[in-house]
């Protein structure tokens, strides 16, 4: 009985999807889905992109938390629109909360949507946003063996970013077994950034335009 | 419908919690659940703590990851008896888990076990094993924002550990704002340690060791 529900729920959950992802293909919308634990850095890096692309093209932010807004607060005080999510205790954002997002955002024509989710490396990756882009965060300071031990969450995703590559230094990590664990289970790129240090920003924005052109779900 | 099930999940879990429980009163054995962001620390801290404990008391560990028996071979070098649970996708361990644990493991009386929960702030915390003690795990490297993020952890948790704080220097962490956050959800202990710097270990074994003895829930 219970997997039965969850059937229904996940069927229930990739129609919402397509239907959020043939009203972005309309409008020439990108949603970018953002997943990674608690404290990666999905905050900062956004903070990052937003300074780099905000030029260039429309953007608008859709912030995914159990509670609380201060994610959401940051974002709007750089005057980029902003949509809270809390999903009251729930781990990770469903098609159906971007489709209410998107009636109260309005996007104009080709914006970026970035959508950061609930900070868990396990439970998003099951739901399809309707995004076109999916991008996993992990840090240098989670230890080298994420890939391994969460292997669904890489396996979905569309590009990799390694970030707080300015502490490598201080920690243990050990970049050659990341590698190893991301290659054995994904062909995806992995772009390494620091949000502190601005380093590899401009790279990974690059990376994102040209996705969000060339790149088809 | 959706709703329902999930009451009747939570219904049987909480039957064999409770079942677990009292199994181990019996044998005065104590269960305690680890929760934390992936890569928080908590194998590190485990292979700390048993340096500590060993030769104090019998000592066993649950490891529960998704996938993979990284952490089960750390420990099982160490020659302390575990028990490797892959949930397979799944986001949490169960009291079912715990139970089918137990039989495996047969731990002597008094034994202290340490159940390893997947890297999960967020559905872990719902799911009672039928341990004495809940610790969570938050790392200085995930920010100082993750208790008002994440409040239920915190709530639900006996004692909380504020891991790596040797990185404290070269993070932005804000010690004030996350005893303030700690402090507004629920008034458990914090204790501060470092694994690399072997900080704060003792004083959090000696705490562990009190805690069993004198805390029943």
């Amino acid at each position: 009985m219970e997997i039965k529900v969850m059937k229904n729920i996940m069927h229930s959950n990739n129609m919402i999807a397509a239907e959020n992802r043939e009203i972005m293909k309309d409008k020439k919308i990108s949603a970018i889905n953002i997943l990674a634990s608690p404290g990666a850095g999905k905050t900062s890096l956004l903070v990052k992109l937003i300074e780099v692309l905000r030029n260039k093209v429309p953007l608008a932010v859709v912030e995914g938390d159990i509670a609380g807004s201060i994610d959401a607060e940051k974002i709007d005080k750089l005057g980029i629109p902003v949509v809270q999510i809390n999903t009251c205790g729930g781990c990770h954002l469903d098609a159906n909360m971007i489709r209410e997002a998107l009636v109260t955002l309005k996007p104009a024509d080709e914006t970026i949507i970035f959508i950061e989710n609930v900070g868990n490396l396990v439970c998003p990756s099951s739901f399809d946003l309707g995004e076109k882009l999916r991008i996993v965060v992990s840090s240098v300071t989670e230890g080298s063996d994420k890939p391994i031990k969460y292997p669904h969450v890489f396996q979905t995703a569309d590009l990799i970013v390694l970030n707080k590559i300015d502490l490598i230094k201080h920690t243990d990590f050990d970049r050659d077994y990341f590698y190893k664990g991301v290659n054995a289970i994904t062909a995806k790129k992995v772009m390494e950034v620091s949000c502190i240090e601005s380093l590899g920003i401009e790279e990974l924005a690059e990376e994102i335009l040209k996705c969000c052109k060339i790149q088809e779900k």
